[in-house]
């Protein structure tokens, strides 16, 4: 989560997930399940005694909680192992929630996306408003007669143009943030009405787009930027999710930047946690899919509704536009943020180096990762949600690396965790829903990452077809983040493999189970090193 | 308004509209018009100097208001006059909000209405709750399976008998308080999800109940206490007007005791302020009345949305239970809180003296008031919207003086303020809509009133069938509050009459246009003095 909060209860507070290894080397993991009408817990840290002492989110009024016996409160969960990959394999905490809250869950499903996005954070101009009159207001202005910037990215033809790009690559939905009134100020953090859910802008036609994916066999993924105004995003909300409905939606990305409106409230504070739940339900009612941003961290709740396919609450990929995350960002994520639930980090950015853009003011400023890498967090950073969030004119210029995001699976039968040491390096094989084909995914820190794998988790006897996504020899995360080599070919059960990740980089495979013979002509086995 | 807020500005506050007499004998009266996205507005007076400073209600944060420009401040209004009838006829707050803000209002009636509600106040145990198991909670307990306590008034039973009642005497509807799931602990004042506005309590049954009534002429009036939890009545707003409509409802009252929720807001702070208008303009979407209590004190938009029939907003007849009001509180009401609009004063308790009930608990509590009083209540009070509050039986036992608020309209072609001075007396005659016919009443404070009336508002040459109801000669709120006495006669624009109002006490007059000489029959003229 961004936190906007000032510190609750003391100098040294951590949230949760908090990951520790002892000298002893146990790894331990402290969270908490089933966040349901309660404050979230942090962790007040004593610098001497090294005592961690819970403490909950209050709100301003310094009020931790409001209950009603009889009542439960979250679980406390430790998730403890001499094997880091037992942390990650763990399902404690989902488990701990109540089971499906919904009688029909057939209309949820697991998809990959791209989306108007990734533009607005490169340095290139383009924007989220339509005009630059910060004195538009929702509800009172006519959107229709303001000057246009010139810069807006939701509209038609760029809509278009992403769905395009979907409908030739298969994915599910193209998000589209900005269509709506009210992002000319939308960071006042004050407004009673920030943004209208039922209002695009002039340019962008929600009827020919509706239209126009329906054609392509593309969905228009919601966007509900609320500004953190959670009592007015309650007062919009059953009209905001008719309004999908009516246009074909069936998806929505939310947002809570800012200080929270109720003033009185924190995201972590019982009662925006208890807001959350309340928009997943009421999403629910309309067979919405939601994907919070911005929320509180998650504690496993995706299990009691599912239709919470995904939540930010961590530094995701637009934080690489923002002063960037640490090289080992995405070795940690699995082992705290992710221990709650399924991540929307957006990956998939092929150029992260954003000086290569022109009119760039961000001349400087480069996500912390090689491209192999960005391939291997589709397997990394678990999410039946997945985006691919660079440009699709960045995937044409690399479009073989581009095949495995499209052919990577969202829904998987089974995980193995090959590798895993919280900080330094992460490697998870996972077999695609319903099929035999595997995918592997390995990120590694500053220092880099030899991998010796086995493929064992093939099942005996059966024909793989292999295609390895990794750095090249000189790849770097800073000085050489595009280099990368693809190899094809066959593997079995007994294939062994020697990978190395660069510094700041990873490697990605794909293990296609042969349905014909026919495929393995002039099919030769994978080497075994790929140098 | 009842006030649960600490004083905002210093220590010597008053709320508007603020009514002032000057040793020159000009009546000042002070208030504000067209109160929308911004703190009401108090006075902080210097008591040595005697200033007022405009002060705003400041969110929990000390935060007065979050405003975007272009914006509009509500008008400031000053009404002087050297005649105190002149205040009360002023219509500049209610003309400085904007013209009706909807295309149709012809769903929008004037209306008397009763309620099972002074059950509740008159000290014989009857609840709104149908249980004491305070554990309850909305959507999670099942009230079917709870043990009832016995004096649940809201039951099928009860409310039928009241739906006769309203259609024997020609009443619009019947308020019905209790009816739904919440009760138990609704002081609590905390909790998440207080009432269920979708949820009958097991012995209300709302579909046999809207059939009885469709079937009498009559409607159920809904009711949606809040316990101040704006925020989760946002939430619940849609549902809970489509269930009014499902139902047969077209009127809610709204109720706001206790600390509000969201917890950095007060009764009159910007967001909340925003909140009412919200519900009456949501409630329009469903063609739905409102009479707000406990709301931010009317500031005249009643005129913009006209189905915000009335407020409450100030001490209303359910105090006379509750310590009881000033005996000259409805001498000054007409110049303080009905400045900014009508107000559902809730009058017409003919059994004020609630030692009168047995197994009470409030032996000496007392209405201030004669039963004459009540009546005339109806013509200086004005709402659009008018209870006759007492029990159907209470009514039974004075049905000759019943008549009159049977009788008296609730919607008004003119108005004439006869006589008044603030905290003495007031006396006030209007015209039905639409008729020829007159209703006349005059309130007096502790010191009684002598009135000399000139009938010469009626039309000349015309005769009208006048009813007087009177305080006895030796009525006195305290000592004889139900002796009344009542005159028929022939009255003409000719006709002086001299009526005295007790000690806390006060006439009513009907006026109705003689359309049939035969109706002359045996009638003779008004006694000039009616003892």
């Amino acid at each position: 989560m961004k936190s906007y909060e000032a510190k609750s209860a003391g100098d040294l507070i951590v949230q949760t997930p908090l990951m520790l290894k002892g000298s002893n080397g146990l790894y331990i993991n402290i969270h908490e399940a089933a966040l349901v009408d309660y404050a979230a817990m942090e962790l007040n840290v004593n610098d001497k005694s090294f005592c961690l002492t819970a403490c909950l989110v209050p709100d301003k009024n310094g009020d931790k909680g409001f209950l009603q016996t009889p009542c439960f409160s979250p679980w406390r969960t430790v998730v403890v192992s001499d094997d880091a990959r037992n942390i990650l394999a763990s399902k404690l905490i989902l488990n701990l929630n109540e089971p499906c809250g919904y009688a029909d869950t057939s209309w949820i499903k697991p998809m990959k996306y791209i989306g108007v996005w990734w533009e607005m954070f490169i340095g290139t101009g383009k924007d989220w408003a339509y005009s630059s009159y910060n004195r538009a207001k929702p509800g009172v202005t006519d959107y229709s007669k303001l000057t246009p910037n010139g810069r807006h990215a939701a509209n038609t033809d760029n809509v278009k143009r992403y769905i395009d790009f979907a409908a030739k690559h298969g994915f599910t939905a193209v998000l589209v943030e900005g269509w709506n009134e009210g992002w000319e100020d939308w960071t006042a953090y004050t407004k009673n009405r920030q943004f209208s859910f039922t209002s695009p802008y002039p340019d962008f036609d929600v009827d020919e787009l509706q239209r126009y994916a329906h054609e392509k066999g593309v969905r228009v993924m919601m966007h509900h930027e609320t500004s953190a105004n959670a009592a007015d995003y309650e007062r919009q909300l059953d009209d905001a999710f008719k309004f999908m409905v009516n246009h074909g939606y069936n998806a929505v990305k939310t947002g809570y930047v800012g200080p929270i409106i109720p003033r009185c409230e924190y995201h972590a504070s019982q009662w925006m946690n208890n807001h959350y739940i309340h928009v997943a339900k009421r999403a629910a009612d309309f067979n919405i899919m939601v994907n919070s941003h911005e929320a509180v961290r998650p504690t496993g709740l995706c299990r009691t509704y599912p239709n919470w396919l995904a939540q930010e609450s961590a530094r995701g990929t637009e934080f690489e536009s923002m002063g960037g995350n640490p090289v080992d960002h995405t070795t940690i994520l699995p082992f705290t943020r992710l221990m709650g639930g399924p991540m929307d980090y957006t990956p998939g950015i092929f150029q992260g180096d954003l000086s290569y853009y022109e009119n760039g003011y961000k001349k400087d400023q480069q996500a912390r990762t090689t491209l192999a890498r960005q391939l291997a967090l589709y397997c990394t950073m678990y999410s039946p949600l997945q985006m691919a969030a660079d440009l699709p004119e960045n995937y044409e210029r690399f479009i073989d690396a581009f095949q495995f995001i499209k052919d990577v699976a969202v829904d998987w039968d089974e995980s193995r965790y090959l590798e895993a040491e919280p900080g330094d390096y992460i490697t998870v094989a996972r077999r695609a829903k319903g099929t035999n084909n595997w995918f592997v995914g390995c990120t590694a820190d500053e220092n880099g990452h030899v991998s010796n794998l086995k493929l064992d988790f093939l099942i005996p006897g059966k024909k793989y077809i292999a295609t390895v996504y990794a750095d090249a020899k000189d790849a770097d995360w800073k000085k050489n983040p595009q280099a990368y080599v693809i190899r094809k070919g066959i593997a079995t059960s007994k294939t062994k493999l020697k990978l190395r990740a660069a510094s700041g980089g990873g490697y990605a495979i794909s293990l296609i189970e042969v349905q014909d013979k026919a495929e393995l002509r002039k099919m030769k086995s994978l080497p075994t090193n790929i140098y």
